[in-house]
């Protein structure tokens, strides 16, 4: 919409002055928060709901604009309240208690490679399900290959063409985290490395795998915060446009 | 070369026993290293020499049978006298006190983007050109855009349009690393986050931004390792690898 | 009072033993706590009750001796328990769940400029609520400024004038905490910042907004505890209070 | 200067085309770095170099711009061998060992007010000079009252009334820095307090005074990093400034 | 006893078989636990059982044989239900829900000095409580000196002569610790410090005050780990004890 | 079985598909997880079970596949659900609520010699009976030494003897763990340290254990993760599998 | 000296201004420094210089300042440079290079007990040193056992009686630390820990025996910083000072 | 020798008395120093010199008796100097810069089976040779296996099979210390992992790959503490020494 459109909406009432404001700012003033609908414009995604530290009535909120906007909407971290809400504005929405995920439309796929999610064990099930999940409500095909933990590294191996073949591969690991520079030494793509909270002792709630994968071995591994399935999926998706659009 | 080849040329007298070992393996056994050849083959991108805890004369004899075998080969973390001994077989060999690169050929253009390079201050010049070099060296166009950091957020948003060309965006900052969440929330390209020792105090020798940049309210960034320059170039280049081939 | 009106009064029988101890010794003995009745005249603000590792009954208790004396009092930390108990002889009380307030009191403007509260994100909103609640019980009057993180750096620079206008500026930021950086490079006046424990994984409890702030790039930022919206608000006030008698 | 007054100067040829793009964009790229000519305007006090991590060469240019344009500069960490470069520059530049700070111009008294800096023991020196020095060149009267660490309290306690006449206090202390504590309790003006690296063993290189400094009983003391002299200069000036205007 | 008694006794059927080998071996094996009766003889004072980590069950039964061989017992760390068990076997066992202790006889005055527990604020009362409360169990007269905390110095002065007095003098204190400091600076006696977890942010769990004690520059503290008021307790006893007999 | 055989059985019906492939590839895809039946060959044991992150049913899932294919199976960090659930399997299934163990089957005496397990304290006894109940299951005689803590070093002292005769020594304490280098300099045999979670304050929920067996100045002790009772088992069995076989 | 006194030998030009303020005051101001001269009168001896950090010139005009008022001084971190210039002043100056004491006067044997300052190892010797010398030149008579760490527990049980008839014990000990618990279960007098930063790795510099003796399994144990023979020394001393004086 | 063969050469004169009280006693006392004799019959192998932090003529003292008593000695972390000194007593000395060894006879085979000596890099040589020449000192024949790091996983795998045929397995590993984990799945006899301070930024001197390997995936792991090759040495061949006895 043009300015000059919205204006003229504005006119003949087909648009209250609020969304008019948001449509021209960029973002609406929800005074606790300010919405973010240029953030698609900007960065190619629209913004995402973080659940945590917000209230289900907030997120109700929130959730609201962006589904109004975008007719489609994601919320991470969330739970059973936030689900609860958010079903009264849009029924369709599908909530997963393991990734605590609740998301409404998204999943069209855009890009023409895939993704794979490698997990070490199955503790990791929820991070993994977190990324997996939030790339295919971006438009990716995934192509999850889950408890090939290095310690029995045969079942690694037997996965290597199936692993060889994605376009982007995001490994999510707790433990000591070493399946990422094993990964990261096996494949010619980008390796996004997830490191968990799963573990006990000297793991420090995922400390342990954080600062293995930025030390690893394997030169071409980037990192995101543990836990943060969210952030790989994000990634890979970006990388995956950058793809579609041949890096221009 | 298929094995029947490898075996011919044995027998003839073109390739010497040790050379055939390692084009079968995919490795040669020096005793206390064993070359990669392969790698090139598994990850994309031939072995890269990491000086750092090695004798000048392991350095030499490992880059000598790298750069038989590749006609170019890079070390990171050189000094001096590696730079001396390379010399002695690669003559055109180049060495940058300030990255502390030590390069042999490379650095032909292989990709259609750019990668822009990012660096927050004036000090995090030798951590922005190890990423800038390796990333040149592996056949990128390289931007160079140097002391945006956000206590002057004009001089940043002065450079957005040009930021926002790139194909992959490398962020190199110390202090607290602010830099990484500005421009991840301003781009729609894969943003590599590279946090370096430059500070004091509670900075902790990188700890600080490492974890600022972990910890993004931006979603799309993605981390290396505490001054870890080089491997920001080698996934900025698998990326743009990616983006060459449509991701297959 | 002089201590000869004071002696006067206890003669008269106007003023108990105690309370008059109290008033020529600056605090009274509780036995578990000694009541600081001349911090007001030390430091310039009257003791404020910090309810975290208190009993409900201590609590209670300290509140009354304080109210009895200044007419108004607070209580950080709070809890519903104690506001049920601090009802009973403060009838006015008001509790905050969100900001876990509890103020009797106070409020009055007394400072010709404003503090602007901003906040990076809608969780940080209790610690804000902190910080802009003891700022407005101290006498000033607040600008709440929040959902401004720097990812979307528009939302920030859209409020440029308005956080310019105030007279002192309090940050507060969880996740990377980059937003004080941005704003210390954007104002000429003082900013004092609020890591919050706001974020997960390598946040550390709010340890890495707390390290990024105290090394930000931006040189006239000062720093509060985690979660200090509390301190924070004192702080402003202070400075609002040197402003006020023009430093003297 | 206005824009109309730049052109016109340019087409004069009293103005180079570099000098008048500075004057224009607010900063100069000098390709390793971008001089902020405009940080004067946006924050009340020009950019000031830091020397850390900086060549002799790249300090003694940025020097030269801020000097030609600022008529003064300062720069902070410096060394000798900067010292001789910007000398050529400006003869009449001081370098203090101690403080390690090089300066040209500044120091004439702008505020009304004083600004006492506090040293809890001989070898905090460096530290507060930095921070008296940083306050002098930017206009203020500094009152230093050194070696007043707690273990002598009577030390403290005699300069009690002198402490309390400042308009801004700023505590420098190492070991386990209580020195901030107490000094905050004693006053009603503002506190900033500087952790440093003077201690040794438990003392983890200023790490324990810094987060000491941060749990304060004392709810009005503000902190900056660990060594950071200059920041708790600048933040008095900023404070000492927005007296002087009334905080408008 | 002497072994030729503890024999005949045996014969006689006055002393079990279990009895008197706990005799012989100065330890009684329960098979979970090995109850140290000769830790008296050893060290000065009988074993005490630590709750912390034991069932109420295992708590009841070494109670039950310690209290037999010494006719008095304590438990630090208890609870509700160990005092019920413990109860069955002595009706007079006293607990107090505060600093969790559960106590039987002891307490007869043994020390001509007293020892003073000074705490910082109302919140570290449980510690000081398990301080005060272990060293009168071990005979000593001890004097509560409460809520001395540093941001009000003149409290803790007006009481200097009192804790002058004192033979030990025992800190208790949270924040950031800085009472041990000041108090280290006052008295001509030993000075334990006893960190608390009382905080947040920036304390971690007692973490700061531990490192500011341990750094103090007051040179005459000595440090117990965090929240150990029993460890306080048992070492200022020990130290009343060496001064009883002279050292000898 | 020879894959022959395998084959064979299958056309023959003996053998379902799923068990064949499973018994050809040597593990089983169950999508979630991928069960390593070959780990027995590999390693000289069968897969074991980490109870914590699972749901009850995924570790039903994989107990009823390992079960099956071992005849005997164990869950480690178990709980009464997982029980419940294996129960159905296998009725004669065992859950001790003390070390969180569920196992079947195993127990036969495999070694000659036997396993010795200290503890320091009574609260290390969750740590050393699954130390404990681990080498039982693997084949092992358990020597158990409780509670023999260096404060009363007589204590251990008077099972010098009894220690000295075991093939292998783990040695399971919390606090400060002195326990390890006080047994690792009175024996000849290896011995296994096992830092536990059992402490407070400065112990860092094992931390201090830990650090401290590692810089042990025994010079013959190895290291665990903390409380990780269950992988000392599985290394004094490996250990005494390779005195069985001789080593070779 | 009384008040009268200061006065009349000021009259009488027997005392110079500078001396006389200095003997009221309590303390002496040198700007850059407050000798302290009534820490005698209030902690029972006199301040002591802690040559790290100060110039030589500095510790040289302290160090005369002291020398000239109680006869006798002591440097702790000295170097040979203070040395040089201390002997200028006190030519009976002794400086040892390993523990880096630099003492003038004290010695004289005080307190009828002895100190017994034990050490695990060799490479502890110089902080083992500093405790012992501080606590001769502070009048007591040290009795000296080394090398006794619990690696060989027979070393140290061979001196048990030797160990138990100190009246205070000082355990010095590097890497883990371990010797503190078991003497502190040996002994009934008090023991003082310190940890020495002699180790490697996961000792990290001394914190690893800081830790291990904060958290120790005997009860009455107190523990000094990292290398702090210094503090040790002046502990033992003021409990010896207690004892001599019975507490009073 | 027996008591009375000793006492009988002590009267003949062929035995100086010093040298009967270290029989007798175990130990010799050198006062800084207490060598332990009898640690071969307690531990199953002489004492070793620790050379860290000890003067080399400490060293040469401590090597000269030890060498007089068991003809063969061995110094770590050695250095040139120790070197010269230690060769005026034993002219064969060997000393290896590298992993800094000094030894002086040993070597001779006494096990059956043979110690791999993994390093996952070159710069990891130093530690993986002081792991080796431990090793092989104490009587073990050594199969090194160096630079097999897992970003390229076949060069390990090709090793497989060499690996499995030792009778225990040390890795050394710096970076990430993925090997350990990857080795520890693949091999049945006991894995003792060494990290290395090999690595930079997030790799905290080798905190990094020490978490790593306390937390491996692979449960047969024990680990020693960062750079300690000797440990990993002297353990491996403790557990040679049970092989060798049949853990009896």
């Amino acid at each position: 919409m043009s300015l000059k459109d919205i204006l003229r909406r504005v006119r003949n009432g087909e648009l209250s002055v609020e969304d008019a404001e948001a449509e021209i700012c960029g973002f609406e003033d929800l005074g606790f928060s300010k919405v973010d609908y240029a953030r698609e414009a900007r960065t190619g995604y629209p913004e995402v709901i973080f659940g945590m530290g917000k209230t289900a009535e907030q997120v109700q909120l929130i959730f609201s604009r962006l589904y109004a906007k975008h007719g489609k909407s994601m919320v991470t971290r969330a739970n059973e309240e936030m689900y609860e809400l958010v079903r009264q504005i849009a029924p369709d929405a599908v909530y997963d208690p393991i990734s605590r995920m609740l998301t409404v439309g998204g999943g069209e796929q855009r890009f023409p490679g895939t993704v794979a999610v490698l997990s070490a064990g199955t503790a990791d099930l929820p991070v993994a399900e977190e990324a997996a999940k939030t790339a295919e409500w971006m438009g990716n095909v995934v192509d999850r290959i889950y408890d090939v933990g290095v310690a029995g590294i045969d079942r690694l191996l037997a996965q290597r063409e199936r692993i060889r073949k994605a376009s982007v591969v995001i490994v999510v690991a707790g433990m000591e985290g070493a399946l990422a520079s094993v990964v990261g030494g096996l494949v010619r793509r980008p390796v996004i490395a997830v490191p968990t909270s799963v573990g006990y002792g000297a793991h420090f709630s995922g400390l342990t795998p954080l600062l293995s994968m930025l030390t690893s071995c394997a030169s071409g591994v980037m990192v995101v915060n543990i836990d943060n399935g969210f952030g790989a999926g994000v990634s890979a998706s970006i990388i995956q446009q950058a793809i579609l659009e041949g890096g221009k």
